[in-house]
């Protein structure tokens, strides 16, 4: 099977499960670091980590819910099995799936998928960026006031995010929170102009990474700087481009 | 057709109208007050204003895309056609449609839909409130801490929220932002404890007066007062009963 199909048959079999179970009663445990993790995540995890074994024993696995191997391969697939478990678990359908090929480190395949929306984002290096078959592009706003920036605001998070928050709701943005795959994909379709996130975690970024840049729009740490994906981030930022060094500046000041 | 087959039906029209537009090319337009919105909310809001008309002709009617008539009645329908019309246009599926009968002011009937995440909220009176024809019930928890608080965090609020933001964020609650409708009905179900509303308009939140006050919650103004609905508010608070005056604190030290 070529990687394409592969991922966006697991794309589509996760959001099955997502919405399978959504408005059903099921199990929210807590794990380590206190990130609740359900029944959905360990499913949709199971199912990626057999899938890799089965159709391609040569490459790696990084994954939020666990069962890494291979880590150190030229090829890793790096997946959230579901973005935004908290907004899930409260009954708001801002989550996705989450899956990137990463060659040495850099993402070469990426696909994202919110079922509720009815979307599946994909996007393969060279290739453009994709939104459930149509060609997309970043939007060419090149401000930030009045536009849409979404930002993951986990209080489990490394930084120090709140005088960011504080600083881009004076700025007249309107921010939007939830799950932060699909906060990028939205800038690949041209309705937000960037997404912020201001965590360490590679899996919540490494397929927007690819989607962003097929769209033709810009991703890097949030110090600026391109990053691989095979191993913990210094945050990343996802624009449209031409928004790109005003939010890094604007990140530099509030975030320390 | 008495008025709570009346108000399904609506809300079911009204979620038809909504998905439809959802992935297609439609039309942003700006309004008064450079609110966006779309087709969308113009044809629901029509829906509403013409049924209204031919079912109950000595009621009123307030919405937010405008055309309202007899405010004065004793029974008012109070609607948002598209609440989260931002999150909409920018393909984030955390909105919802949001209609309520109130009677001399006070809400006796509310209905909150949204499609994506298949719930339909309904409430009566006395009669309890429903999700999906499931009697639901607000959460017995009695701390805000690692819960989710709902905010609508609109820049052109009258009321200056970055405080109380940057404060809830400082106390490590888990907060999500979109459609206040929306984020008020999963305090009804159990999975938010509160949804704080800091803007003045009545059609955000009479629908989630009523659903959370059946489920068991408290609903008051963000001093800490009940009010009516077919007027301007004093901003509006949803809680499941147990952290409201908590939240009444925080807010009144937080928001001049």
């Amino acid at each position: 099977m070529d990687t394409k199909k592969f991922a966006i048959n697991l794309a589509n079999q996760a959001g099955d499960i997502i919405t399978k179970y959504f408005n059903a009663e099921y199990k929210v445990e807590l794990k380590e670091h206190d990130s609740p993790v359900t029944i959905v995540d360990k499913t949709i995890n199971q199912l990626v980590l057999d899938g890799i074994k089965k159709e391609f024993p040569g490459h790696g696995f990084i994954g939020e819910e666990g069962g890494s191997f291979n880590i150190k391969n030229e090829y890793v697939w790096v997946c959230d099995p579901l973005d935004g478990t908290i907004p899930y678990a409260s009954g708001l359908p801002i989550i996705a799936f989450s899956l990137a090929l990463v060659q040495k480190g850099f993402p070469i395949l990426g696909v994202i998928h919110n079922p509720f929306a009815d979307r599946l984002y994909i996007a393969e290096k060279g290739k453009g960026a994709f939104l459930n078959d149509k060609l997309i592009q970043v939007s060419k706003s090149n401000k930030i006031t009045r536009e849409l920036v979404g930002i993951c605001v986990w209080n489990k998070s490394h930084i120090d995010f709140i005088p960011l928050v504080s600083e881009l709701l004076k700025l007249g943005i309107d921010m939007e929170t939830g799950s932060t795959a699909y906060l990028g994909a939205v800038v690949a379709s041209g309705e937000s102009v960037a997404n912020i996130f201001p965590n360490n975690n590679p899996w919540d970024f490494a397929a927007v990474d690819i989607i962003v840049k097929e769209a033709g729009g810009k991703v890097t740490d949030i110090y600026g700087q391109e990053q691989k994906y095979d191993r913990k981030t210094k945050g990343a930022l996802a624009t449209n481009g031409l928004v790109h060094d005003q939010l890094i500046e604007i990140i530099q000041k509030k975030i320390k």
